[in-house]
C-alpha cells in the first residue's frame, strides 16, 4: 500500500503548489495555457504559429516541457519570445513544482500569456494541475479518431480540443463525427478548432480565441 | 524522499518478477515481444498484420495493455487469436506483476510467439521490462524524425525500430536520414523495418524476421 499512499501525498502536494502558482499568476493577471498531446501531434509547431500571429499584440511566454533535450526551446527562442527550460530528467509530465520554480525566471509583471508545452504524453500529464486557466489537448488526425475514448481524461479536462493535420486527413481514415461525437461523450463544454500548420488552417481562429480570453484578464 | 525510495522498490519488485516471467517463458519457449510507442503510431495495424500473416505458421496470442478500454482487444480477437485484456485504470504503462497475471489466463504450453501491446506512451512503458526477449518501437512518420531523440529510452532499449505509415512521408517533411542517424547514435545495434498498413509495404519482411527468431527457440 505504500505506493498508493506516496502518490496520495504527491497529488496533494501538487494540489497546494497549484494553488500557489495560480495565486501568483491571478495578481498578475497572466492567462496560462497548459498545452498538452502525445508525441508528434504538433504541439511545438502550433505554438511556433500562435507566437508569430500574437506577439506584437501581447507579452508572451513559454514554458517548455522535455526530458532531456531544449530542442523546442530553441525552436521557440527562435520566435523572439522568453522561455524557461524545464528538463524532467526522464519523467513523464510537468507538475506545479517544477512550474513555480520556472516561474522565479520570468518577469511576470510584463507578461499577457504564458503557454506550458507540456512533455509529449496523452496519458500522465493530464493528471497533474499546474496552475494553468485551462487546457488544451491536440490531437492529429493521422493518430487516429480512437484516441479520445482510449486516452479520455486529457480530453475530459481540456477546455480546447484541437484537431491538427487537418491537411492529412484525405490520406488516413480518420472519422471526423466519431471522433466530435466521442470527445463530446465525456467532455460537453470542450471547444473545438481543426489546424493544419503546413496550410495555415484554422489558426487566426485559435489566435482569436486565446487572444478573446487574454483581454478578459487585463 | 519517500517518493525515490518507494519507486526504487517498484522497480526492484518489477525485475524480480520480470525475471520470474521470463524463466516461466523461456521453459515453455515462448518468444516474446513488447511492443511500444506513442498513442497513433499504428502498433495496434501492424499487428493486425503480423496475426493474418503468420498465425497459420505458428501458434500466437497477444495481450493488450490499455487504460481503460477493449477496443484493441476487440480488434485482435476479430483475426482469431488468443487475447487477454490488461486495463491499467489510468497506469501510463504495463508492468511485470501485470504480465504475470495475464499469463495465468494463457496456456502458454502450446504458444511459440507471445506479443505484448503496451500502453500507448512513449516515455513510461520503456522502463518497466516485463519478462520479454526483445522490445520493438514504433515510430510513424508524422510523428516527426526528433523523437529519439527527445524520448530516448524506447529506442535506446529496442531491438528493433519500426518506422510505420511510410506511405504518408510524401506529405510530411520527416528526415529519413536525420532519423536513421539519430537512432544510432543512441543505439548502434537496432533492426530498422519500414511499414506502411495501408500499403503493406514492410510487412513481409518484419514478419520474416519475426519468424527467424521464433525458430531459434523451438
Amino acid at each position: 500500500m505504500s505506493e498508493i499512499k506516496v502518490v496520495t501525498n504527491i497529488l496533494k502536494a501538487n494540489d497546494e503548489l497549484t494553488a500557489e502558482n495560480r495565486k501568483k499568476l491571478d495578481e498578475k493577471a497572466v492567462y496560462v495555457i497548459n498545452l498538452m498531446s502525445s508525441p508528434g501531434s504538433g504541439k511545438t509547431s502550433i505554438l511556433e504559429k500562435i507566437l508569430a500571429k500574437l506577439k506584437s499584440d501581447m507579452k508572451i511566454a513559454v514554458i517548455e516541457g522535455d526530458l532531456y533535450t531544449t530542442m523546442d526551446a530553441q525552436r521557440i527562442e527562435a520566435k523572439g519570445v522568453p522561455v524557461v527550460q524545464i528538463n524532467t530528467g526522464g519523467a513523464c509530465h510537468l507538475d506545479a513544482y517544477m512550474i513555480k520554480d520556472a516561474l522565479n525566471n520570468l518577469s511576470l509583471d510584463e507578461l499577457d500569456l504564458l503557454i506550458v508545452e507540456n512533455v509529449g504524453n496523452l496519458v500522465c500529464p493530464a493528471e497533474f494541475e499546474i496552475g494553468e486557466d485551462i487546457k488544451i489537448t491536440v490531437l492529429s488526425t493521422t493518430e487516429g479518431n480512437d484516441k479520445p475514448l482510449k486516452y479520455p481524461l486529457a480530453f475530459e479536462k481540456s477546455g480546447v480540443v484541437i484537431l491538427n493535420k487537418i491537411d492529412l486527413i484525405p490520406y488516413t481514415d480518420f472519422d471526423k463525427q466519431k471522433f466530435y461525437d466521442d470527445v463530446r461523450s465525456i467532455n460537453d463544454q470542450a471547444i473545438f478548432f481543426e489546424t493544419s500548420c503546413k496550410n495555415d488552417w484554422g489558426l487566426d481562429e485559435l489566435c482569436a480565441w486565446i487572444e478573446s480570453k487574454v483581454k478578459t484578464l487585463s
